[in-house]
C-alpha cells in the first residue's frame, strides 16, 4: 500500500530538513529523502481515477486525481507537464542540477511532475492541509537551488543598526562569498495578493545592504485555481507586479514550473520582469551567481 | 429572535456600501446601517454566556461568548474593553466624530465594542468566516475616518507613467485638496506577517507620488490569538515592524482598539513608529489633516 507510505516519507524528509543538520540542505540524504517522497506520492496516484477539468487557460490542459471514496479530489495538474512515465534517473538529474544535456523543457516537467506529486497525495490523503505542500516545495526547490549553488541558505537575517542587535526571519538567502553578490530566494506554490511580500523583503535587503547587493528570485508552482471541481482559472495580478517592480524594488528573475501566459509577457514591456519557465534556470546559474544585474 | 437580525442588517450594510452609492461612505446612510449591525449584534450577544479564557497577556483580561448549542465560541473580547452597558447616544457621537466631550478611553471602548460586536455574533452565526468580519470593520473604520476627514475615499490608483495606463486596487485613499497630503488608511482586523502589506503599498504610494504625499495610518483591532479553546495570546513581530518602517516606508501612525503593549513601546525607541490607542485618533484629526510629518 503506497498510500501509507507517503506521510511518513515526508515527516522524514522534514525531521531531516529541519533538524540542527538542516543547513545541508544540499545533501544527499535530503535528496534520498526528496526521491523517497516523490516515489511514493507517485505510486499513491498511479491508483486513482483522473477526472479532466475544463480549462479556461488559454492552450493548457487540466486534470484532477480523485481519491478512492470518490469524494475527495486533488488540486489542478497541467496534462502537458505532468509526466506518466518517469525516469528516476532524470529525477537524480534535476535534483542534484547535473542536467546531462536535459533541455529547459524537460526538466521543467521533471521538477513539475516532482512538485505536484506530492502536493496532489497530500489533498486526497490529509484534511485541509495548506500547510505541507508549501513546505516541501520549498524544500525541493531549496535543495536544487543550494546545489546549484553549492552553498546552504539561511533563513534570517540580522539588521545592521548603529545600536540595536536585531535578526529578523527572511526566506532563504545564500551567502555566495565575499566578491559576489548574495541571493534571496522566495519560493511560493502560488503567489496572488499575498506577492507582495516578495517585493517589501526585496526592498528590506536592499535598503540594508545596498541595492543590488542581493539578487531576488522568485520561484513559483503554478496560479491556477479549481472552481466548483469542474473547471480551473489563472488569478494573475500583472498591473501589480508591474507596479511593485517599478516602485518597491527590483527582482532579477521569477521562474514558475507552470508558467502563466499574462506573466511569461511582463518581459517584453517596461519594467521588463524577467519571468521564465523554471527549467531555465539550470541555464543560468552562471549568471545568477555573476556579476551581471540583468 | 435578534439572532435572525443581525445577518440581514450586515447585508443591508454592505449591500449600500458597496453599490455605486458607496462613495458616499461618510453619509448618514452609511451610520444608521451601522448602527442597526452594532445593536442587533449586542441583543444577541446578551442572551449568550461568557466564558473566562486564561490571558497569557500581562494586564489583560480576555472572555469568549459561548453559543447556545455550547459549542460555537466566538473569539477572544478584552474584559475591559467592552461595554455592556452601551449608550446609543455615545455611539453615534463615535461614528459621526462629535466626540462631545468624550475622551480617548472611552471613544477607544465605544469603537471596540461596536467592532467586536459583530465579529462575536459572525462567528457564532456563520460557518468558519473570516470575511464578513474584516468587511464590517472596514466600513466602520472607513465610515468614522471618511466623517472626520470630511473626504469619502476612493479605492484604486492610477499608476502615473509615461506610456501605460495602469490602474492598480489599493486599501481606502483620501484625497483631501491639492494643497493638502492625502491619507493612505489600511484597516485590518488583525495584521501578523500580513503586515508588510501595509509597508509595501506606502512604498507603493510614496514612489509614485512622493515621499510624505500620502500619510500612512494603519488602523487595527487587535493580535489576540485563541488556544485550544482556553487561553489567549497576542502574536507580534515587532522587529519586522521596525525593519519595516527603516527600510520600505514611514507609517505615519498606527492606531489599535486593543493596542498591544509589544508594539505600543515602538514609539519610544528608533524609528519611533507612532503606535497609539483608536481614541486618540479623534484628538489628532487637526494633524493628520495637516501638514505636520510627524
Amino acid at each position: 500500500m503506497p498510500a501509507k507510505d507517503v506521510i511518513p516519507a515526508y515527516d522524514a524528509l522534514i525531521r531531516r530538513a529541519s533538524s540542527p543538520g538542516r543547513r545541508d540542505l544540499k545533501g544527499i540524504d535530503i535528496e534520498d529523502k526528496l526521491i523517497a517522497v516523490i516515489a511514493s506520492s507517485r505510486l499513491f496516484l498511479e491508483s486513482l481515477i483522473r477526472a479532466p477539468l475544463v480549462s479556461k487557460i488559454v492552450g493548457k490542459e487540466y486534470f484532477m486525481f480523485v481519491g478512492n471514496d470518490g469524494k475527495k479530489t486533488s488540486r489542478a495538474v497541467n496534462s502537458a507537464l505532468y509526466l506518466d512515465t518517469f525516469d528516476a534517473g532524470q529525477l537524480r538529474c534535476a535534483l542534484s542540477c547535473q542536467t546531462d544535456g536535459l533541455g529547459s523543457e524537460v526538466l521543467t516537467k521533471i521538477v513539475y511532475t516532482a512538485a505536484i506529486s506530492y502536493c496532489c497525495a497530500a489533498d486526497l490523503l490529509k484534511q485541509g492541509d495548506q500547510k505541507t505542500p508549501g513546505t516541501f516545495f520549498e524544500v525541493l526547490i531549496g535543495h536544487i537551488v543550494a546545489v546549484a549553488l553549492d552553498v546552504n541558505p539561511e533563513q534570517q537575517i540580522r539588521v545592521p543598526t548603529l545600536d540595536m542587535d536585531i535578526t529578523i526571519p527572511t526566506d532563504y538567502v545564500f551567502d555566495l562569498g565575499p566578491l559576489k553578490n548574495r541571493i534571496h530566494l522566495p519560493i511560493k506554490i502560488s503567489t496572488r495578493e499575498r506577492v507582495v511580500q516578495v517585493w517589501a523583503h526585496q526592498r528590506v535587503l536592499d535598503g540594508m545592504h545596498g541595492v543590488a547587493r542581493f539578487k531576488g528570485i522568485l520561484i513559483a508552482m503554478a496560479e491556477t485555481n479549481k472552481q466548483k471541481e469542474t473547471s480551473v482559472v489563472e488569478v494573475c495580478l500583472p498591473n501589480q507586479w508591474i507596479a511593485y517592480q517599478m516602485y518597491i524594488a527590483q527582482m532579477f528573475r521569477v521562474y514558475y514550473l507552470d508558467l502563466p501566459q499574462q506573466y511569461l509577457r511582463l518581459k517584453d514591456r517596461y519594467p521588463f520582469i524577467q519571468v521564465k519557465p523554471f527549467g531555465d534556470f539550470y541555464e543560468e546559474i552562471a549568471k545568477i551567481e555573476g556579476n551581471d544585474v540583468l
